[in-house]
């Protein structure tokens, strides 16, 4: 296993050849597409599909298809979160976000061919590596729609909408419009390269605590953080009425529920080898709000 | 084969069942795909890939995947287009468009929602069928994105902006926006079924030009029909400045555009047995807007 820091770097290094050359039309389309997706990012999401391809024992091209996707489907959930019908957020990433910088109806464009893109990304290799990248492809894409993030989307913005202090909303919230992006990459990387069912299930529920622990650290760096400091706007939960862990069981409740998801990440891969890559990433991620 | 009308109200049958249940959460998300999905239709797009599978001799199973996905996939499209920032159009299919019935977020989000759906059942497709669904599946994914209909949409988006009379912007338009994904759901029946590459290549050529000649009719139904007819707003090319066949080449020009189209179609076929179901449809198309 590598540091965390390398595979982000390889998912950086790669990241470019995710999307095709430009032709004589699609040069706009293209450059909004690449703002957003090379836009500096910590790469999480594809940093784990090749941490757990590797882990797995896998040469690293298994999971990289994976990690090239799971990055474009993110760019893409961040560029439709944005838009002024949305979060109407103006800053991304240190920048200004897609809309602002090529228009609207381009950023629904790139959006939603970053989303393809991923998906053709996952096709393509299927058609080359057979049942293992099939299986990949298919938990991948289980986890971005409906029963997935899009449905935790959907779900956040009636919250908004909502005074009902709704602990079960907030639990499908976070496990949908979250987590389940960061478990996702975690079983496409494993899957694609022939993890067995036990390596499976534990990081089944090693990545829903992840992105439950993500997720929560978000909420509480959004009322204590800066714009600096974390590349985007702060202090919006509050503003657009969100439901957080935050607004649920205040600053120290949040912390104590980022603990427990926490431990619970750790938890899981318990009885399993080597999984040290892993935990002390959990035990990171949980810092960076304390 | 059967006739057009009966492909037709086989993906009318399934296509309620491309749609997950509705579970605690995710009810008003499920109620904004239904109703764009579920609208009234041609299902052009979904009978071509049942028809192209029975074509090749496979049971009809084989291609219901695909011809629900691209059914999807094509709800998505309309849904985006519709969009305030893209064509700000208020009725589709006679109805209010999705965003005038569900507020513009959740509209974008249903639109993100059927296109990881379309995607999803290919992926299931994929994993429950093997190779013949898995090149199917890539085939359609292509036509979907960047260098298939996003791309197209893109051009046809920035050709609004130009005054630039430009035959081959045209040419990528009609061929990325409309053609790709009524030629996809072509390929895709035919690779599920297990057709031999002389009849994808044949066929391939077929849907282009298949595409081109319903794209010229749109153009030229834009004219000279209405809203009653249609079920969808008309004279808005002209209002937008779009580029279209009859701007390019005025109402006499885009009929012969479109005769020629349709003469392709036909000859694309030449050879192979039995294609009097495609080559008919081709001419029935050509025909509604003579």
């Amino acid at each position: 296993m590598r540091s965390f820091k390398e595979y982000a770097q390889l998912v950086n290094e790669n990241l470019p050849s995710a999307l095709p050359k430009a032709g004589a039309f699609d040069r706009e389309l293209l450059e909004a597409c690449r703002y957003s997706l090379l836009a500096p990012g910590k790469r999480l999401r594809g940093a784990l599909a090749l941490a757990a391809g590797e882990y797995a024992g896998a040469p690293l091209e298994r999971a990289l298809p994976f990690a090239l996707a799971v990055e474009c489907v993110h760019a893409y959930s961040l560029i439709h979160d944005d838009l002024p019908a949305m979060d109407n957020d103006t800053l991304r990433r240190g920048r200004p976000t897609c809309h602002v910088a090529f228009g609207e109806a381009m950023a629904i464009l790139a959006g939603d061919a970053l989303l393809s893109q991923g998906l053709l990304l996952m096709a393509e290799a299927a058609a080359r590596d057979g049942a293992p990248a099939v299986r990949a492809m298919e938990a991948l894409t289980k986890a971005l729609g409906i029963q997935g993030m899009v449905g935790g989307q959907a779900q956040d913005m009636l919250s908004e909408r909502s005074d009902r202090a709704d602990e079960a909303a907030l639990d499908y919230i976070q496990a949908n419009k979250t987590a389940a992006l960061i478990r996702a990459p975690l079983l496409a990387g494993l899957l694609a390269s022939g993890a067995p069912a036990r390596t499976l299930q534990a990081f089944s529920e090693y990545g829903l605590q992840l992105g439950i622990a993500f997720q929560v650290a978000d909420d509480i760096l959004d009322v204590s953080s800066t714009p600096e400091a974390l590349g985007k706007s702060v202090g919006k939960d509050a503003e657009e009425n969100k439901l957080t862990a935050v607004k649920l069981f205040g600053l120290q409740g949040a912390r104590q529920r980022l603990l427990q998801a926490t431990r619970r990440a750790v938890q899981a891969l318990e009885g399993l080898p080597e999984t040290a890559f892993f935990t002390d990433l959990a035990e990171e991620l949980c810092g960076r709000s304390f």
